[in-house]
């Protein structure tokens, strides 16, 4: 650590007024109740639960953030694996649920080595294995006596299961399987929580019986020696190197050189191998596979909404502090710079992606009631018909999209998914942008949390892959309401609807009722499905031709979707009762700016698809947007207050409540930063480059 | 460094086609000459002169760039401080000239803790000097006995150069500039150079004289001791901390507690204190300073397109590597996976980035040679007017466009350095995703050159401020020709012909006609103009309810500018006469589809302004695109190939040129990482993080 600032420094305050006063300010100008607001977003118990949390963390020295932005790779793996400890230790101590298990980790902020076993590790073995298997590996995994991870992905093969290469073959003769990597890329890679920690790992493997592949399935390997903690012989294991964020998650590969594992170590609850006849057990129902996946999708969407509001929070905050140039239409006498929020530009793109992350945070929860309902109604009707389909090894988007919810839930988990993490990852970056220049000091804290969300657009399904699924669906449920079918869900109610006006027209009024603005966005889906479909079934044009239309299409049925998540959440009556009508009016407002800020950013689809009058989309983009970002600027800073982040999981110096950005900004780089330890021999000639320490040249100085 | 691999892994090789042969099969369906295009691009000379230059540093261990990915913030600034050392060292040795230098900088490709001393350092003293200042000061700088640094940005403000707070106080008695902080936020913040490296600075400082302000003036200050390298008394400085990027540079922090510096240390070629009257000496020709103002931003426009040809590069190398899926289409008999280049969601994503890196390259050509253009008529013809509008210190908005290029260029370079660095930035991040998961290694080699060039968004004028001084300028443009005034500059031209035909409307066949795709562009900058003029003079609108117009509106010229020297240069004789036909022709198909690709992006601008039929939009979109990049696709490599990066600047395992992707991962993440040296304790009672390093545990087992 460098010295403390002299005296003359620390003097110093920053000049004119100063950013706690205009923060003061602004929450002065705004009613906008926080409290009640946050209590409605989370519940008051998850609010509490939450500070008693924070409270134990940061009494923690183990937990410090400060010295998080200046860390190496290797201290930083160092640090977030005594993180992982500590915090598996007082999940123990103080007998925390997951749900609070997980609240820690998302204050702490940062993956640990300990990620991927907490979740996909014990959720496989819990969700894929027998109770024999639970016995065997769950129970030690639950102990963490065995530390796991989830080995599917190969550094050849990402998005597509079915090329993996790794193999497990049966060995009739001593009733085991043979785990190997046949080529280089074959290797397991980016597997997290491989690279150091884990001792355990569930393989996917092609199962190979009698010289036939039956496709993808999970095989529980000992990886590492549980006392000495070296890999095992005849196995290759290590951390795949650095990555733009996820720094502190030890991300691994790992080959196997004909490695023997016993028959009890395939997973086999759906699947496996008969071993007295080595006949393949095919799985009962596929669909259960799909609904983990789904359920990560699900997590994804709700997860979105704050993500960005954290990006959001810290941008407003700071934007509101910082002042810059006086507004060109003030009279000479004005002096005072204007705060940079006050610019109809920065407005423009801060506010919008304010409206996102409440926008977000609905979808996500409505995502998860259609998930949880689906759940509901899978254990109580499934149908003979879903077990025929599932039998023969149909994906879900082969189901009857009629039948029950699962088609219509993984065609909306797929478009959201792709949706609300693109919007989230690049609303970050647009965050961090209008912060200026101090935006890119890791001081800001919106760089680090970028970097590590970013992977969110590309596994679960990369978000341009994902399109084409909801393409699929949307296809077929357009091929359905055409042949005269008529399932009663969502997709296909629109689909008629559009067949029904589409001779009369449409002339949504997209400003003056807000149930017309949702059904504007879902006749630009409708419009879309059916100029695709008649691209693919009349104009014959080859699926990979078709691709960018699918895109734009899923794209369209998200956003749409978005919108109406967020309109049915105003509508609700719970929310009504439980928030001021002056809350419910401003988040309307939100409402109204998200969706015709949409609108506009897709305006030609708007206008080829005859949603509205070419007029009301000029004035969506000119008056009414203008006129929203003005309705909601005021209690811009009450709107992120009431996302309740804490300053120490933000952990930025733009975004401190108290509104000190410089002070902090100025006490991380001096006194903390330590660089500015160091002093440089700075000539060309000189092959010294360290000079020495200051700490000990101060000290030299004072003998 | 970690253990080599064992023998078993080392015998493993990628599955199916190596990549190797991919690439070499991609080069051969491509009769592009690359040399010729690459000698056209470059010039052979410059061609030779780097394959010179990397062979020296290829043979200079300090240069060596296998451990970069793997450093932490201090060991970063220790190598580059050490590369900036040698750089100097050969720099002299082989006495390179200042373009040759420059390009070793670029071979290297990360920022080093000389690289504002070389530059804006030196600049300064040159061009802001007096002979004497020079003798003083420059000759020693230019000795690398004064290392220095440009100090203008503070903590407090960045784009408002104005609002600086430093000051420099003129004392009369004794005939010295007292320099001060008078506040934190005074504080100099960012400085390149400056944090390490520096042991003068040119402090940009208002100037107080007689209790005045006369603004901003530069002044040298001594901040380091010249022997010990610690900070002189009275003068905090120090490094300001890790960034997004950048993180090889020493961007400081200074502060001034009254520091006295005599009356020579005031730059003062152009404006100066009189010591015997203390009176204020005006500048003769401000134009002058922001003549460097406009050479970067040129420089930047110049650069952008090399700067996302290199992720180009890269990512359209990896995805023809890469394969994932079969063809949907394809019969049940195709089993080998598809390049994901063939795929036209990769295609639309990637490919009008390889578009925009040439187009910006052309552009690029342009804005420099209108530079030099403005330069050499700005020696010869100063008109009496232009002296007196110098001296009553307006900025080249004010000044009559008419009167010469200054206007012109001054916007030209504003609107271009936007969007220049704008598609530069995000169209990396976009060959990054196109990437897929792999593009998330650090091993990738784009995200690390995204984040350092990030940056270039805000210095130098932030993006969206810039855009306030493009429309600006097309109001008082448009202005002058509504008033009859006939200039005759390109802008003036294009806003006349709009009035011309603006009743009889426009047509433009953007499908079948090149010219008019130009005209198209020029069309929507003319409409957008005269929009924003009624908005602002008739309908009195603030200006600052206009700037989200205003950046549109920037934008719009910025685009078309660049459609338009693209397309000239390919009119050009001497690039007929350089290239084969078919290369032209192949260049006019890149032309096209950068032109569609953002007029399909801003169809709803072309739409409201009547560019172009409805129909020619929605054909564009569908058909068109899709042909050109089925045009395009089987040059892609080729065309990549043409930009010559060697594989040691790209320093990237998916761009290598040949195709060994991931036999390259694999080297970087087993045998290189130092984070596989280490063996950890995993579990959660111990307290033990690191065990111990692998090595050592190896010879152990040896024994």
């Amino acid at each position: 650590m460098p010295p403390p600032n002299p005296d003359w420094v620390k003097a110093l305050k920053p000049s004119g007024v100063q950013g706690s006063e205009l923060l003061e300010q602004e929450r002065a100008k705004s009613t906008l109740d926080t409290d009640q607001l946050a209590a409605f977003l989370f519940t008051q118990d998850v609010l509490d639960r939450n500070a008693r949390i924070l409270e134990i963390l940061q009494a923690d020295p183990v937990f410090d953030k400060s010295q998080n932005y200046f860390r190496g790779r290797t201290e930083r793996i160092e640090a977030s694996l005594a993180r992982a400890k500590a915090l598996r230790r007082l999940h123990v101590k103080h007998k925390w649920s997951q749900e609070e298990y997980q609240a820690a980790n998302e204050l702490i902020s940062e993956p640990t080595p300990y990620g991927l076993h907490a979740s996909m590790f014990l959720k496989t073995l819990q969700e894929q294995g027998t109770p024999e298997q639970h016995e065997l590996f769950l129970r030690k995994a639950n102990n963490y006596e065995y530390i796991g991870c989830y080995a599917q992905t190969e550094l050849g093969h990402g998005s597509n299961v079915r090329g993996l290469e790794t193999t497990a073959t049966w060995n009739p003769q001593d009733k085991t399987f043979t785990i190997h990597s046949p080529h280089l890329t074959a290797s397991k890679w980016w597997i997290g929580s491989l690279g150091k920690a884990a001792n355990h790992a569930v393989v996917v493997a092609q199962l190979i019986l009698n010289g036939k592949s039956h496709g993808p399935h999970p095989f529980v390997v000992q990886i590492r020696d549980l006392v000495t903690h070296e890999p095992l012989p005849n196995i290759h294991v290590g951390d795949i190197g650095p990555k733009f964020g996820y720094n502190t998650m030890d991300n691994g590969f790992l080959l196997f050189n004909h490695v023997k594992i016993p028959h009890i170590n395939m997973l086999s609850r759906f699947s496996g191998v008969d071993p007295e006849t080595s006949k393949y057990i095919r799985p009962a129902n596929p669909a259960l596979v799909y609904g983990t996946l789904t359920y990560i999708r699900s997590s994804i969407v709700l997860q979105s909404g704050s993500v960005l509001a954290r990006g959001v929070t810290i941008a407003t905050r700071y934007c509101a502090v910082r002042r810059q140039f006086q507004d060109r239409d003030a009279g000479e006498e004005e002096t005072e710079e204007n705060q940079v929020l006050n610019y109809t530009m920065v407005q423009h793109r801060l506010l919008p992606l304010l409206a996102a992350s409440y926008a977000l945070h609905f979808t996500g929860r409505a995502m998860i009631n259609i998930y949880n309902e689906n759940q509901k109604r899978m254990s109580q009707t499934r149908t003979a018909k879903d077990l025929d389909d599932a039998k023969r090894g149909a994906g879900p988007e082969e189901l009857n999209p009629g039948s029950d919810l699962l088609a219509d839930l993984h065609a909306i988990s797929c478009a959201l998914k792709a949706f609300a993490s693109t919007t989230a990852a690049e609303g970050l970056e647009v965050c961090r942008r209008a912060c200026g220049g101090h935006g890119y000091s890791a001081f800001s804290g919106i760089g680090s949390w970028y970097a590590d969300y970013l992977p969110t657009v590309t596994w679960e399904g990369d978000n341009y892959m994902l399109t084409q699924q909801v393409a699929r669906y949307l296809l077929k449920s357009a091929r359905a309401v055409l042949a005269g079918k008529n399932p009663d869900n969502s997709i296909s109610r629109i689909l008629k609807e559009f067949i029904r006006r589409r001779d009369i027209g449409a002339a949504f009024d997209v400003l003056g009722d807000d149930s017309d603005l949702v059904d504007a966005f879902a006749w630009r889906v409708a419009f879309l499905t059916f100029e695709a479909l008649k691209h693919r079934d009349e104009e014959k044009q080859s699926w990979n031709s078709l691709l960018i239309d699918f895109w734009r299409l899923s794209t369209a049925y998200a956003q749409y979707l978005v919108v109406k998540y967020f309109y049915d959440a105003l509508q609700d009556e719970a929310t009504k009762s439980a928030l001021d009508p002056d809350t419910v009016a401003l988040l309307r407002k939100l409402f109204q700016l998200f969706s015709l800020h949409h609108l506009e950013a897709q305006a030609s689809e708007f206008f080829t698809s005859a949603a509205t009058t070419v007029r009301q989309i000029q004035l969506a983009r000119t008056k009414r947007s203008l006129a929203l970002l003005g309705n909601i600027r005021p209690h811009a800073v009450r709107l992120v207050d009431a996302w309740k982040f804490p300053d120490w999981q933000l952990d930025s110096s733009l975004g401190r409540y108290d509104g000190k950005v410089y002070e902090d900004l100025f006490h991380r780089a001096s006194e903390v930063n330590p660089l500015n330890d160091i002093v440089v021999d700075p000539y060309p000639e000189s092959p010294v480059l360290f000079k020495k320490l200051l700490k000990e040249a101060g000290q030299k100085a004072k003998l």
